[in-house]
């Protein structure tokens, strides 16, 4: 059972990457596909494109991973489990910083975990994941949309998940330093233990499958509209954003850090160019009045 | 008492500025200075550079802020201290980010913590700061120069504080995730209490004044090096070093974040352009190998 929900993890992370790569033109972007071991146990394949003609940077990373002690991170809320034989952790992580400012940024992750028995089976399990998206030109039909999909995707599996996960989502992704949150949310779960293994997969499988029918929707819509230096200055100092939520609160990047993870994986979610402009000029002033007004507020359906 | 000690903080920023703008040619720089209150008491003035003909960024910030309860990043080891009749806490912290990759980037803090008296007066303190250098590319004679000028500072006041606080230095600016240090180190001091109040200022005014003497040599030794687009790029990228130290481990950012500081002034530390690349190109890799031997072992004289 282990290789197959790996397995199913895996064509999860391909489905992503050949989405990803159509949205490419052929030559000049820089295209890595990394498969790496972890000394502990376990490992994964890590993509990631740079400096291409739609993405200044986007890593779809596949990890599977065995260890002996949960770091505190595996679980939410300073639940505590007991690991006699070992747990593993699979997951896949996306995270895209496409060049034009009129597509946002998106982060989707989908993972199991697993407590094993002395057969090393999965005797015990959860998942977590979700989906979220951070604009920088605001495009509310765009925003709209991704929660009528959101909750279309969550509804077909249990009523109750969406207005929950929707709201974690906005609870999680704040930025308290800034008093921001940092985008305009979409879905978050943890824990979630109420389906069966098998169903478990096939959540996570709905759920990524949702995330990349918006996502690329939304890409497309949007990829062809021009924007000025000043838009792309917006979105670079805007990344600074997700970095600091990345390095500071993100319990995804504080497992891999904790866990001994590949570093080079874990941090191929940061953004390829990134500013942090101290003194704000008017036009920044303006667009960033814009997007806050956006993202500091619920969009649940 | 209070006050000279703010004036004298004051002083040491402004003389630091100067120097700075000194650096600057004429025009084409965005210059910034604005003072700032606290809500909760206190304030200061932060001063930035961005897009000079030297710097890319820097920083040079005064604060000096009153409070009821110590953040626990305001004292290092846990310990603890009772505050009855507020604390305060004043200093001035720098961070240059040059253009020039020849040229390294350099921090330095000082800062003095008293606890008041029923009559607002400081009743107890303790002094702390440091400076260190973050190299990009390599001149060694810069660096034996470096740990050679803050020797005989720290000499000057008690022979036991330079081996003592150099290897604080290289014990703090790691990162572990990386498992590399950031930079050849300099010193780093916390919770001094040897000195009366009036020596403990003064000890943070050669500290001061040995920082900027030994990083005005360096800029001026190396400012108009020529170099590559390469070497800016390793420069670009290894400052993602710098960002992930700031907002994982750095202390101070964490005391600005959880004292509910001026944030605008807290991440003015971070640099204006950075890049995080996940595939290295021969010539990076080349440079990286160099820097990490130089800066993964001890400088100390």
């Amino acid at each position: 059972m282990k290789h197959k929900i790996e397995n199913n993890l895996i064509k999860i992370q391909s489905d992503i990457i050949n989405a990803f790569e159509s949205l490419e033109s052929e030559n000049g972007s820089i295209i890595s596909l990394d498969e790496w071991k972890r000394e502990e146990g376990g490992g994964g394949k890590t993509f990631v494109i740079e400096n291409g003609s739609f993405f200044d940077k986007c890593a779809v990373n596949f990890s599977s991973i065995k260890g002996n002690e949960l770091p505190k991170t595996a679980l939410a809320n300073n639940l505590n489990k007991e690991v006699n034989y070992g747990y593993k952790a699979m997951g896949v992580s996306v995270i895209s910083h496409p060049k034009n400012p009129n597509v946002p940024t998106s982060h989707m992750n989908v993972r199991l975990f697993g407590i094993l028995d002395k057969n090393s089976e999965i005797d015990e399990w959860w998942i977590g994941g979700g989906y979220d998206l951070t604009p920088f030109i605001v495009f509310e039909d765009d925003i709209k949309e991704w929660h009528r999909n959101a909750k279309a995707c969550l509804d077909g599996i249990n009523k109750d998940y969406y207005p929950c996960f929707s709201d974690n989502c906005n609870n999680y992704f704040k930025i308290p330093h800034r008093n921001e949150r940092r985008g305009v949310g979409g879905i978050f779960f943890d824990n979630v233990t109420d389906l069966s293994l098998e169903n478990s997969v096939k959540m996570l499988e709905s759920v990524a499958n949702a995330y990349l029918g918006s996502y690329m929707e939304i890409a497309n819509k949007r990829k062809n509209i021009k924007f000025s230096d000043t838009e792309k200055d917006f979105q670079l100092i805007r990344r600074g954003r997700y970095v600091e939520f990345n390095l500071i609160y993100d319990r995804g990047t504080l497992f891999g850090l904790q866990s001994n993870g590949r570093i080079e994986s874990i941090l191929a979610s940061l953004p390829n160019n990134t500013k942090w402009q101290y003194k704000k000029t008017k036009e920044y002033i303006r667009l960033e009045k814009e997007l806050l007004s956006t993202i500091n507020k619920d969009w649940n359906v």
